[in-house]
């Protein structure tokens, strides 16, 4: 049996346990979707208001050069990479995921040219396939985008195969994937890999350049804390980045966007991933995030997510019994930093959660989401909502009529 | 002979003068680049502020639905509307222009199967021509860019006009097009038009609907005030909404984003023209400079406009002579809110300005541009602006070594 006291010793020992002051978080509430929206880093609020009222009020114009702005994608992208094992000059920071993942998707189809075939998971986050769809819709070269099940994603993969496009964590069930091993086999195929870091970055290491990944995209406002819709990333291996053309070749991407040529040339490297004019107050916002996220060692940061998901399932099983199914696996090493239940009515018991102040997310089908950012969620937090869905379930909280419609967004 | 006195009491006698109060300008400075970076208006340091610490900080992922995020790009899109002579449903706000002209572009091309032409303008603003350059790349069925000088657009119109792109307002000279005219003589080719607005939202009345324009697209961080890259717009007629289709499908474009399906529906109208996850504190200080522009009458906006540009012109002519050679178009009625004139070293010239406190902008290869944004520019800055730079040509300031290099952002 453990208790809450066990959760306060765990607290007490944990390294990480100064970050939390770092974060500007409501007094009560337990927080178990920063695998949605990333908390606020309390330095975050003073960067924005400087980039608003100096650079952009005082420094008008000027400050594209005078506060580095012009240079905000590259840099971020370089901040970045220092979490996913990139060196610098492989990440930019920019646009959407969504849009990301349509250039270099793009790209890799471009250096597959035989191949007509995009594998992907079943269970991939929609956006992922919508925008392949996209792609393959508007190049009518007679791409397919074909789902199967996550067992059989290896044995889909043959001659035809150009691409995988796949998300590293899943986002409903935490299930994560042997990125290196993965990479390893669509090589051996002949075909490139997308990787979707969205619940990757920040949470725990990945090692794209030791991996020998291809191409990535992940989301600036999730562990990275960068704020509601932060700017997204994109990562193109040294190797490819000479031959990589992407088709939203704005100006941002061209390799003098200041002569105002009127052909496109792209710029060397990664820059020339960029499209348009990046919205700086967001990224800014997701800078100063990073200023704290880089400060934590990511191997402490992924023990401890270990540990606390441990936790957490450890109580909620312990505290609700048989009510809940676990959908995450149980192997830790095999997760991220997310713990799934399964209930039939769960969309009204992440409700009922929510009004009493612990802020979990629900997934279609009948998915309780819960993340565990490990800079700022205690162990504390993880019995409290462990105790909070015990109690909602016993006593029926989750039946009231007010629990039954609300949106999410992962 | 004009004088500054003239200046004074022009401003005196200006009904929009009252609305400078609203923006924050630093002391003394002649901000004469509001076509580039609009200034910071005074309510948006507080909206953006209250974005950031009470939406992020205490609403985190709730605020989606309970501050409304979810549906900002279409509030906004709704907004900007009444700008640009569009109906609700017709605008959203979304990405970056350059990512905004692949959508419209190849929705329109989709909408002209049988022709491959896209005609533009040899000075179209390089990004638009970049972006569809890439697109006829990706889809490499033989769609060619056919750039001809603006006096032979129309003549460049035939059978194999797929799409005229344009903007509204040359970037460089300020010349405005004809829209309702290039728009009807576009249709009666069978072809569409794709207007970029970047240099009209916010400085001119524009009439989308009443002259049957097609697509649109649009800058957030100019006339709009909306700060460093702010998300772009995107109209759609609604008459092309049912059967408009873009390739960036990413999930916010979804008929039901939150359903997690695994395949793509479009949803209805123009919110089908969104992607991926908006960056809601650049989109927040976009919205909160609408608070702005839209108490503004754009009737008046425009008269301002001329005459602060004919002031302009008469006042350099009057005080430069014939050391410059003005650029724009000389009768007001042709001209967006700029003016621009050649000088064969104008690159120091802007440097010099700058750093007398006169702000303007370069343009390859001799242009000295200078943007009048309606709503805070005074007379009395195009007087200073005017003797300026008449003091600068006639002590060859501008020959300083420390004049030489800089980077320009439009």
């Amino acid at each position: 049996m453990i208790a809450r006291i066990d959760a306060e010793r765990l607290d007490a020992a944990d390294p990480l346990n100064p970050f939390r002051e770092r974060f500007a978080l409501p007094e009560g509430l337990v927080y178990l979707d920063g695998n949605s929206l990333g908390a606020l880093p309390k330095g975050a609020v003073a960067r924005v208001a400087a980039a608003v009222t100096r650079e952009w009020g005082e420094g008008l114009v000027r400050s594209w050069t005078d506060a580095g702005w012009v240079d905000l994608p590259r840099r971020v992208g370089d901040r970045i990479a220092r979490l996913v094992g990139a060196r610098p000059g492989e990440v930019v920071c920019t646009d959407s995921t969504s849009v990301n993942v349509f250039k270099v998707l793009s790209a890799a189809l471009a250096l597959r040219p035989g191949r007509l075939t995009i594998v992907s998971e079943e269970g991939n986050f929609p956006t992922d396939l919508y925008v392949a769809e996209g792609l393959a819709e508007l190049l009518a070269r007679g791409h397919r985008l074909h789902l199967v099940a996550k067992g059989e994603l290896l044995s889909a993969l043959d001659t035809d195969t150009a691409v995988l496009l796949l998300t590293h964590v899943d986002y409903r069930t935490g299930e994560r994937h042997d990125l290196p091993a993965v990479t390893r086999a669509a090589h051996e195929a002949g075909a490139l890999v997308v990787w979707d870091l969205a619940h990757t970055a920040g949470a725990m290491p990945v090692e794209l350049d030791a991996a020998g990944a291809d191409f990535a995209v992940g989301c600036g406002y999730k562990y990275l804390c960068g704020g509601p819709g932060a700017p997204a990333f994109l990562y193109v291996a040294a190797r490819h980045q000479e031959v990589f053309r992407q088709p939203l070749s704005g100006w941002f991407g061209h390799a003098a966007p200041f002569a105002f040529e009127p052909g496109y040339r792209p710029a060397p490297g990664i820059s020339r991933a960029l499209s348009g004019t990046p919205p700086i107050l967001s990224m800014t916002a997701l800078d100063a995030a990073l200023d704290v996220i880089l400060e934590a060692d990511l191997s402490l940061v992924r023990e401890k997510s270990e540990k606390l998901t441990s936790f957490f399932v450890e109580a909620v099983e312990q505290e609700c019994g048989a009510a809940v199914r676990l959908v995450s696996p149980r192997d830790p090493v095999r997760r991220g930093s997310q713990v799934s239940f399964a209930y039939p009515d769960g969309y009204a018991v992440i409700q009922a959660l929510v009004a009493r102040g612990v802020v979990g997310d629900f997934r279609v089908p009948d998915v309780l989401r819960f993340g565990f950012a490990p800079l700022y969620v205690r162990f504390v937090d993880t019995w409290d909502a462990a105790r909070a869905l015990a109690e909602v379930l016993s006593s029926h909280a989750h039946e009231r009529p007010e629990f039954r419609r609300r949106l999410a967004v992962t």
